[in-house]
């Protein structure tokens, strides 16, 4: 199978992974022979998949289990274990652990369930089990999961309940949910989708779906991966290592769990444009995972993209034998941003060389009701080599009389052959017998098949857009200087040591935030009569003039704003007018409020808002309250670069005001993609900063900058370690134990 | 099986389809021992499927066919014949249909292709055909089409050239595209999806989808109907029978052919918003049919709504053995409107009594990994008898070593009896081996079994919608007296006459219509100085004065325009300012134009635009330029009810802006739905209408009702009847052959 997958980035493998998934050895702790126990399935499974290492049952008291030799106790095996599958009891768990450890086993997985999924009880045992192992140096897959599996010929493991054996091949899957993981075993096998490593992760105790990807991105024998999560254990790690697996090895997900959002109280504009969800996708979006809406399509994907390279532009051929299904697809694909460019002159002339008078000859090539394997041998290589296009699709109806579907397989996988090898070609056979298997056996490899047209237009879309992500230059993130980070932690940690847990911070204290990170923005200054003309002349023109006195509530009641102040002339009659008015109302002028006045630009939301789980989420999207009802809005989490920042304001389609619309100028978008980047900067600085409103940003015409006209920040404790305790340690502890050159 | 499909409404059976569809006897004309020709495999198809009635062979020279007696002419058989099907070569098809007439068949259908979608000359060959049978008083079906399929047991009619076979059912199927008609007959097959009818309508030259949709509201063998549109011969008539046919029938459908939209001039607002494919939708939505996105989701939305009773409310119960899918069915469900409640303390108690404890008694009910027939089948009834749930899903994983998915099934299937009969009831099979026969073997009948979570939740939603449409009131339209209609007519009339076919009214024409058919409008009126006075205390206050001067070019720039008129003072004085103001730029104030001042109320937008095949459509938003960006809008096709013009606002999101949000009060949303109504009413009377924008029309205070500040319409030559040419006659010729009473 030929892909432009890019080879695995050069580094060292995953050692501590690896006794786990390739073991050598094997230990079951609950073999049996009792049939219908989980430990006599598993070892049925592991001998039957033909594991090439060596298996040792751990019975108490059985001189051999199933004609295999066991062993009392895990310590009783003379010879070292890579990896002990723990099928017992979940109160027996910690002991046979204790003895995995005397025994110096490499890896431990405990199929068991009980733990943290069960009860308080179960989560403190687990917490006491995985202190144990990770003290020991061991790696721990579970507790309450399926097993795993793996397809290497070398290792041919199948360490789970289900003896479903999948084909081999280069997807690499994760399931979160036992139930889930055999249903992906079912289809896999079904579908014809070759897998290389299978984990159950369960209760995701010590490996976790971080560690999985680290691990395959270095594995030679993955070149997908496939992930069905329904949480994360630590967010803020998975974007820092999905981005890098991203570039080699395209992943693909499935995240549940939409509906658990919840409500969360919605004190400002971004926390309420905000869920759980939104914060996934921007994970997603930022870390290049393909996000699918269904298992199916996660299927679908995944066959396009273990079996295909991905496609260089947006280009679809497509050539069928019946024009409802090209319809169908040419439908799909435009929803999706494909396109069914025309073919050129010569690619015209050349299919109608061959092809009947009646056929059709635009994109789609309508074969009309043939069946000819060599037409369509011929027409899909030859749409195939047209510059024109980046993909090809290849639709069959089998006639009512046709000879044999496989013949048209066997056509259509000669004329996939004779095209280059940087397009992706598929197939859709509209045939509930299913596809031949003449489609895969040509030089070309595994053609994938799907069901409908749609399905295949959404697969190509994605891995299309996959590509784009990768085509994207990776960015550069905004650095704070030692003195503004000084600066930010000044003010935070002179207001978070207040009585108040969790507060809106005081405007003064908001703009030197603003200011400490270098975003421009309109700040108030408090002049009295006397020195007004010198601050104004400090902030710059034009002004707003707003009066301060003792008792004064509505201001602008009483005359109390005066705008449009162009100097320092306007600036002393303001002060006289406004002590005039003062007076006239029975108060006393004691100062002036001096605002720059931003009468243009348009208007924009830089926001910040935090998810229990995610911490701190960017958020922009253009001014107005309609704009906030249609949540024409993007999220990322921080740090955000300015690739990611360009990314957001193209997502807010609304942004496209920036580039001038009818009659108004256009807006420097760059200034307003400065600004995204050094909010993010800011909330890296102060992860105390829970709420964040920017709101209006005034984006003036190019060249002329951004400006935050208000701003309101809400700060409180920094987010806890509670839903990421160990994982960001373990980091560090892996990098230690890793060896310093490539393995 | 017991559904809640209401009875059809009373009324005429469509005698004149009845032969066709239902025939006592049938020629067929091509009919030949030749194997691989299509004369062969119909005239083998009918009789394998057991036709009722009786086979004429017509072959010009055989004695006998397929050792059936066979005649040289149609006219040649003594006995009266109900349908003749022709599949001979195109150019021998007019002399058949010659002697057809000669022979008064009551019907014919077409398999030839080589007509309309071949070439000019085939086009106009069709129109000949079809305009000798029209005459004749015989109806047509195809040309170009694949035949059809009556599987009612008194018929067994398999008039087609595929031997697909599919289950007796209720559901009626029509397909423009023969080769997915075969795709349809294959799947529905598989499925094990009942069929009543079958048609493949080909070229559509008579016979119609309109037509179709008549028969099958009173046909009794038929509850749900089956649409693949690849184009509207008549979307207005569609329009109007749809509707009908969906309050006792759903109609679900896959319209394809939006890539075909194109590009239209976008010479205003309104157009620049519409395309094609917002036409269907407007449509669809008006008409209660159910679009689908993919064939795969027409089959899953019919399955549910052939078997079960529609979802009264959108509340879900989930009767699941695995926590995964049950998360994937709940996401799927919120994302498309359907909610997962808690249940009930007393069904809650119900479950404890016999689930054990690890189970999940929330909503998913998580029987975790049992395969307990008994289990299922009581908690699906126990749930299922909760008032708080109006639908039921039961989800099954096949565990490893379960006896039997038979048994499951079987428990699922009498936990689905003892369900209400109003709740439907679904199941999804989490297995590539199928779904167990079983399942549809209960007093209930069928329990349609889904792939994936997520399809189940797809139909749930999409039945749900459609029973909510049902619910809603038809709605009354707003008719325009004589004098109005006069008054519309007679602007219209005198302008369309003129030598631009094509053309923007003046302003003032276009008020008058605005004001012929009731729209509040700011029209402004000139006035002289001298009385100025008197025209604006006709008009109201405040005012808007404009000076009216021979050459004045740029109004305000020379102060020309003064606001916030209040009283007859005001605009006194206004007239002397404008007159000085005037005098100083060097021009003469000849008159003044005197516009109501509407400065509040929430800005909308009401507009028209064409589509070449639906004609007019009506579309509203509200207003400013980002809604514009965000194509929040709705369109719909006229006549609009006031039941359709809320449910455009209802569609329009940021139309909750009209509810009153931060800090802004509500609008009169009456008053902009009795705006939209109007402007339905105005294109209603005068289709030469071809673009309108009322932009913006001002939505004030709840009571002080929506006034049109700006308003263009473009008129043209009525749309012709070319892309609509003989449905409308033949409704007319259909009714007055329809008998008078009842039959």
């Amino acid at each position: 199978v030929k892909t432009d997958v890019a080879a695995p980035e050069p580094g060292a493998a995953d050692h501590q992974l690896e006794p786990l998934l390739s073991p050598r050895s094997i230990a079951i702790v609950g073999a049996s022979e009792r049939d219908g126990s989980i430990g006599h399935a598993i070892l049925s499974n592991v001998r039957s998949a033909g594991f090439a290492g060596a298996i040792y049952p751990i019975h108490p008291s059985a001189a051999t289990v199933l004609g295999l030799r066991a062993w009392p106790r895990v310590s009783a095996v003379a010879s070292s274990i890579d990896l002990a599958v723990i099928a017992v009891p979940a109160r027996h768990v910690e002991s046979v652990i204790d003895d995995c450890i005397e025994a110096k086993v490499r890896g431990v997985m405990i199929i068991s369930a009980g733990f943290a999924e069960a009860s308080d009880a179960g989560r403190a045992m687990e917490k006491r089990l995985c202190d144990k192992v990770r003290s020991a140096g061991i790696r721990l897959i579970g507790p309450n999961c399926m097993g795993l599996i793996n397809t290497n010929p070398s290792v041919r493991l199948n360490a789970t309940f289900t003896p479903i054996w999948p084909p081999a091949g280069n997807i690499g899957v994760l399931s979160q949910s036992g139930a889930l993981g055999l249903v992906m075993l079912d289809h896999a096998r079904a579908l014809n989708l070759g897998i290389s490593t299978f984990i159950s992760v369960g209760n995701k105790a010590d490996v976790s779906g971080n560690d999985l990807l680290q691990y395959w991105r270095d594995d030679p024998d993955t070149a997908v991966i496939a992930l069905y999560l329904e949480s994360f254990g630590n967010p803020r790690k998975f974007a820092r290592i999905a981005p890098q697996v991203s570039r080699c090895k395209p992943i693909v997900a499935v995240k549940s769990g939409r509906s658990a959002a919840g409500t969360r109280a919605a004190s400002s504009h971004s926390a309420a444009l905000a869920n759980l969800d939104v914060a996934v996708d921007a994970l997603f979006e930022q870390a290049g995972v393909i996000r699918t809406n269904t298992l199916e399509e996660l299927f679908d994907v995944t066959a396009l993209l273990s079996s295909q390279p991905q496609p260089r532009g947006p280009r679809v051929g497509v050539v069928t034998n019946a024009g409802g299904p090209g319809i169908l697809l040419a439908d799909a694909c435009e929803v999706r941003g494909l396109t069914l460019p025309e073919l050129s002159d010569a690619t015209v002339e050349r299919l109608r060389g061959f092809l009947p008078e009646h056929a059709g000859l635009a994109n789609p090539i309508d074969l009309v009701g043939s069946d000819s394997p060599e037409w369509f041998e011929r027409a899909i290589a030859i749409v195939g080599a047209d510059d024109r296009v980046d993909a090809i699709v290849a639709i069959f109806i089998p006639p009512l009389m046709t000879t044999d579907p496989q013949e048209v397989a066997a056509g259509i996988a000669r004329g996939a052959a004779a095209l280059p090898a940087h397009k992706p070609v598929v197939s859709v056979f509209l045939s509930t017998r299913g596809t031949p298997d003449m489609l895969s056996a040509g030089p070309r490899g595994r053609i994938p098949s799907f069901t409908y047209p749609e399905n295949a237009a959404m697969a190509l879309a994605a891995a299309y857009r996959h590509a784009c992500w990768r085509a994207r230059p990776v960015g550069v993130m905004h650095t704070l200087p030692a003195d503004r980070l000084e600066a930010v932690r000044r003010v935070i940690d002179s207001r978070i040591t207040q009585a108040d847990p969790d507060m809106w911070l005081e405007a003064d204290d908001a703009f030197d935030l603003l200011e400490a990170v270098g975003v421009a923005c309109a700040r108030p200054r408090v002049a009295s009569a006397a020195d007004a003309v010198a601050v104004a002349e400090s902030i710059g023109f034009p002004l707003v003039a707003k009066a301060v006195a003792p008792g004064l509530v509505h201001r602008s009641d009483v005359g109390g704003v005066i705008m449009d102040l162009v100097d320092a002339d306007a600036v002393r009659n303001a002060i006289d007018t406004l002590d005039r008015r003062m007076r006239q109302a029975g108060r006393t002028l004691t100062g002036v409020l001096l605002q720059p006045q931003i009468s243009d630009g348009i208007e924009a939301l830089v926001g910040v808002t935090s998810d229990p789980v995610f911490g701190p989420l960017l958020v922009c999207g253009m001014g107005g309250v309609q704009v906030e009802l249609l949540r024409d809005v993007a999220f990322r989490l921080p740090p955000v670069s300015d690739a990611d920042a360009r990314d957001m304001l193209d997502e807010v389609r609304s942004a496209r005001l920036l580039d001038g619309y009818r009659g108004v100028g256009p807006g420097d978008r760059d200034a307003l993609i400065e600004t995204i980047m050094r909010v993010s900067a800011l909330v890296e600085a102060a992860p105390e900063i829970r709420e964040m409103d920017l709101n209006p940003v005034k984006v003036r015409a190019p060249g002329r900058g951004a400006v935050a006209v208000d701003v309101r920040i809400r700060i409180g404790p920094p987010p806890g370690d509670a839903d990421a305790p160990s994982d960001a340690v373990l980091t560090d502890s892996l990098r230690r134990r890793r060896p310093a050159g490539p393995v």
